[in-house]
């Protein structure tokens, strides 16, 4: 398999085309410094064999916000170096920190934009990337990524909404792209040359009036020229068409182009590999052979080997499906992809950040603040001698499962439909014994089955399938609806 | 070329793949009647050789709003015999109105939503659409589009985001078909098995918590199981995220999603083909073979061809290029591609619209009401004896070009580009002699040429191009750039 042979970075190997990308946890005080939280949340990744790791942003500078993690002073530093050192330790990722700067938010719904900093404060902001980025490297991380991406500053002069007139103005693509220049060239120096920096940047803003896939192409482009180590993409999660809450800072992903960027269970699989195959194809033409990171609800192995199969990227990014199973890999190099506990993108991890509260996942059982870690020294999950009763309905348009309980320590049950003769895939999971298919639809044929799964992720044997077929909605000559 | 070939779409044989979509065109008045200015816009089609005309949405009722056509009672049908008439006159194109329900806006922002509608109205609306498709049956029109697109009522019905707990049930796929199935249940008694009964809907609403293909690729197969006979496909256009401007009714298309329905020069060509090809695949899969018109950015003829050879579409849908040029078809026959008019997606046409003014392209000639007919007895624009002196200079950022006035009553000037070695394409069309690049990345070659059109729309000769190699910006070690 493609997906699990090493890949050339800059000057590292990472030992799988998988990288985890950075992920709000909320598990960090407002201090800024490493704590057990977050050194737990991130060696999970490692004993799960993730090649890239990529450590969630991590300020600059020393501006106020909620729980976040800081590389902006030196006594940050050791926090990170026990954070390193315990994530190789238990296996054999590589490990970056994003680093970030943002701007001001207020609780009345204002925010600092762009136009508003000064040539100093500019200059500033280009000094502390680069001195962040000597301290990722002093405590021992891989290397570092620059965060270009969703809401924060890089990314807003990258923005085709950049509302800057000067030496960064936002009617250029040059103008946009300076400020990324500066950057780069200062953490290039601060680095050196073997030192792998990598960058998340937007692949389209999803807002009115933002850019689109041929203004990204040449973003990616001129990053590639100015010596990025790998590139790595994301969709929206922008402040524009942020939803503000009454006393709440304004935050990104509240809008339509924060669904974009975390697609939820709306959206098809591999919604937006389109635009990474767009901007590697582009790339390469001109010359450039910079790994390419795609990402957007990319889960299943088989979706994964085939975008690299295919071109169409480099690496495969896995937000929410590694954050449910961190040991995704580790299952898929054992050929036990069965025993992947399936992201469902129901998005409870999304409310969560939305909400200010520790990121967590629904599918671990109730109060884990971690990934439940597999015991194959419990027996798995067993359904009752009588099996599991599985059973459908139709309903007000909507087929009814009830099943019976699964013995074991049960956490839940994933639901998994066939439609018309169709493959076999994940569409939920409940932590009771009913579930309602709201989508599905008259006419065609649906099986169904179940599958318990315990507090370490354990898996039962499949439920005996069950088969439904909902009746067509008859309508009479005067277009009146009969049941 | 398959572009060109027939066919057959329920009962009506369209003479070739082209669809031109219903547009607001604000030609009609207050009153709903079929005026001259709207004969001349759909004329112009027909004498193109559009295969299927799509006459901008018809209102079904009586409900105040601009200026809208309508077939919402009898005396409105001689006007619209009259228009099929003339189209009919004028060349081989088959003609149907887009019939539309749409709720209340008020100029405070406020508008009426589906949850509002009672039991009796939603009969009424029912019954609405089956009259106006009896009358435009007796207009003498090829078929009927049922509007169930955008901001619309049926739209709304079929949105994730239909808010409705009864029988028309936004939370389930089979709640949010039920209107639709009644309307198209009555509009078929109504014209009987022979017309046929096409429909436009969202591929996406591209709106947060909207719907997306997994749920547009079932409408769609539910609408065939109905005996839709073709499915035009639009993206957007909502409500839910438009802009209201102060003493304005709230108007959609004026948000992102409008952004998306109607896909601006920052977008790529064909930004919504995998929304056609994932549809009409599924459509097909489970036995339907309804024709499925793709939309989006599409406007040269090779692109257009292929989706055609490739099976990602049955027809092709143009909007704004065929406003800029309802001849593209006949030049498409007559192997005169040069000759077309090209939409530069500039969206001066959904702005007039947006401002309520009547829609004209800003390709036209000042003034045009309508798009200009070629004059092919008249002398073609040429260069002046000295040629056209296109030059090129790089300044802040921007590729700056500047030629001579070209000799005829010129219109304006197309300006084309190929990037490093890339295809020329068009980029921009101006008025004057002078245009800045603003997205010309340095580190790339680049080569301009522009041709002269007038106000016939026939073109001169490209000019000789012009090279140039805008500098990569110089960044220092402490990250300053220097020009």
């Amino acid at each position: 398999m493609k997906l699990l042979e090493p890949i050339r970075v800059g000057t590292m190997t990472v030992p799988n085309r998988i990288l985890v990308p950075a992920m709000v946890t909320r598990l960090s005080g407002e201090d800024g410094f490493v704590n057990q939280g977050i050194i737990d949340r991130y060696v999970r990744y490692s004993a799960g064999h993730v090649g890239l790791i990529v450590v969630e942003a991590t300020a600059v500078h020393e501006s106020k916000s909620g729980p976040l993690l800081r590389l902006s002073r030196d006594d940050f530093v050791a926090g990170h170096r026990d954070l390193v050192k315990q994530v190789k330790d238990a296996g054999p990722s590589k490990i970056v920190p994003q680093i970030i700067h943002f701007m001001k938010v207020a609780r009345s719904g204002w925010r600092q934009t762009i136009d508003m900093l000064s040539e100093d404060e500019i200059d500033g902001i280009v000094e502390a990337f680069g001195a962040a980025a000597a301290r990722a490297r002093e405590a021992g991380y891989d290397g570092v990524e620059l965060h270009s991406a969703h809401a924060y500053t890089l990314s807003s002069f990258l923005s085709r909404r950049n509302p800057r007139r000067d030496g960064y103005d936002g009617r250029t693509l040059e103008g946009r792209l300076r400020m990324f220049g500066r950057v780069m060239a200062r953490v290039r120096q601060t680095v050196g040359k073997d030192f792998p920096v990598g960058v998340r940047f937007l692949a389209e803003e999803a807002i009115k009036d933002g850019y689109a896939l041929p203004d990204s192409q040449r973003i990616a482009l001129r990053m590639a020229q100015l010596g990025v180590d790998y590139i790595s993409l994301s969709v929206g999660g922008k402040f524009e068409d942020a939803v503000h809450k009454e006393g709440s800072p304004l935050y990104p992903y509240t809008g339509y182009s924060g669904d974009r960027c975390m697609p939820g269970d709306q959206y098809p699989p591999l919604p937006h590999v389109h635009l990474a195959a767009g901007i590697k194809a582009f790339v390469n033409r001109h010359g450039y052979d910079v790994p390419i990171v795609s990402v957007g609800k990319i889960s299943d192995p088989a979706d994964a080997e085939r975008l690299l199969a295919d071109g169409k990227a480099d690496m495969i990014g896995m937000a929410r499906q590694l954050l449910a199973d961190p040991a995704w890999v580790r299952k898929v190099e054992e050929k036990r992809q069965d025993a992947i506990l399936r992201c469902i993108y129901c998005n409870v991890c999304k409310q969560l950040d939305e909400n200010f509260k520790l990121v967590s996942c629904f599918l671990w059982p109730k109060g884990f603040t971690q990934a439940p870690v597999e015991d194959l020294s419990k027996d798995a999950p067993r359904w009752p001698a009588a099996g599991a009763g599985l059973k459908a309905s139709v309903e007000n348009g909507a087929v009814k499962l009830t099943w019976s309980k699964a013995q074991g320590d049960i956490a839940g049950y994933d639901i998994f439909r066939a439609e018309s003769g169709g493959s076999s895939t994940i569409v939920e999971a409940v932590k009771g014994t009913k579930f309602a298919d709201k989508l599905a639809l008259g006419g065609l044929g649906y099986s169904y089955h179940v599958m318990a799964y315990d507090a370490t992720g354990r898996h039962s044997p499949p439920s005996d399938a069950v088969r439904v077929e909902p009746a067509l909605p008859v309508f009479d000559e005067a277009g009146t609806a009969h049941a």
